[in-house]
């Protein structure tokens, strides 16, 4: 997916918010505004929208000296959904389709950011976002591919969302390999997150190879890319990972929960829908 | 009322939307972002909103080559409005408080600019508005200050709602001068519109000699400023008007509707509400 006009004042938007986690200098965050304004010409609209996260996270890394702003949030968001583990591991095993349970509540976890974004309980979020439907739900697709796939490549999204994550490859019974990012980007899932939800016990976790929040697999390590070409599926979590792979040739199943109005325009369904699509 | 941080990513916001109605070269838009990027750099956070939103809007007229990117809706909007001035009279003299009634409907006219947002039509904007109550209402010293003044100054907002601005001059039964801007910009009422809405039938049109989207003292000119210090009553209309002047000395009474949270919060009230606030 190209980067569109719109995101440009969505990413000052996102900017502010993570350079006022960090710090209350007004001069600082100013500055970060400042000069996410030089960046932003060096855009070019044929680039995925992580591309241009990536850069204005490391402008407010550098600003801010904080290499790490959401590390407390990453820690907290897993502890929490730790705690749920579980409450939402019965409800899975308790309900009627299980592997149908597990992939909403994977899907769920991905709302982890709106957290992140406006402070309400990780529990609220989760018991708002249960009565939804999904607004794609490919799942006949999604069971038979499973079905016949040995090694299966899950990309991950967010730190916290990975417990949920941990929950569904249970339940999938397959060698799954679970990507991070590698390194810190706004709240996205590294290795020590993952450790931190109880990844290892259930895949083999490899890193894309670099911090851009989306798997661009042009500007992924190696091991990722072998990993996404070898895989006989591959399951992509969030919206960053959708933005970044959606235009890829191979068959990926999507889950995530839409975050903004471009992306559900692009799927056909409104913003903060639970989406499980295939493609290719 | 000075600007905040949070007003620049709603200003790039801005920049698109208007961009966006009079062109749709993105490689213009894009542009349009990009020198506002260099614009913010110079803005400080000491000087008021409406002096930003002035240099983003001369910067679209400048790259898009349309000096006034809101004309035709600024004339819609006024016809809109006028078709529904006899009904609005009706309402107000059918009502047990007339002047009540008039002041309602102003700040409702208020609401225009969301339609020139989000598209929807007047008529639905106007019922929607008219079932919620004024946040602040300070209509009693309104009243009694009104019933003093023999001058009043009346300074206008956007288009359109000029058209409910002189519903309620014609109530108030005073002599009064209407204030527009210098020149075009956003969908502020200039000369142009108000002679549209007929304010010449009910006051002496004025301008604030500058098209900074708010009344901005240190800006305006000196037929403005003598007006502004001889007037008995100030009233002002609108959010631009109001970040513009509500550090001032003098007794002002505002009329709008919040569209900011910032403005909300500093008022008090939630963004959407109704506002009528006497200072001083």
């Amino acid at each position: 997916m190209k980067t569109n006009l719109e995101c440009i004042p969505c990413l000052f938007e996102q900017a502010l918010r993570t350079a006022m986690m960090v710090t209350q200098d007004e001069q600082k965050i100013k500055q970060v505004q400042d000069e996410l304004g030089e960046i932003i010409k060096e855009i070019s609209l044929e680039s995925t929208p992580p591309m241009l996260a990536k850069k204005m996270y490391e402008n407010v890394a550098l600003i801010t000296g904080k290499e790490d702003p959401y590390q407390e949030l990453k820690h907290k968001s897993t502890l929490e959904a730790l705690a749920l583990y579980p409450s939402v591991k019965e409800q899975v095993s308790r309900s009627i389709d299980p592997l149908l349970t597990a992939a909403k509540f994977a899907a769920i976890g991905n709302v982890i950011d709106f957290g992140v974004n406006h402070g309400y309980g990780l529990l609220d979020e989760i018991n708002d976002v249960l009565t939804r439907e999904f607004g794609v739900f490919d799942y006949g697709a999604f069971k038979e591919h499973l079905s016949k796939a040995n090694e299966v490549l899950y990309i991950g999204d967010n730190a916290g969302e990975s417990v949920f994550d941990r929950i569904l490859i249970e339940e999938m019974g397959k060698n799954v390999t679970y990507v991070v990012r590698g390194g810190p980007v706004i709240n996205d899932v590294t290795l020590k997150e993952a450790l931190q939800a109880g990844i290892d016990t259930v895949a083999t976790i490899i890193s894309t190879g670099t911090n851009i929040p989306g798997a661009v697999t042009e500007f992924c390590g190696s091991e990722f890319n072998a990993a996404f070409q070898k895989s006989d599926m591959v399951i992509s979590k969030g919206q960053g990972n959708y933005e970044s792979l959606s235009d890829e040739e191979r068959s990926i199943f999507f889950l995530l929960i839409v975050k903004c109005n471009l992306v559900a325009e692009e799927i056909g369904v409104q913003k903060g829908e639970l989406v499980l699509k295939g493609i290719n």
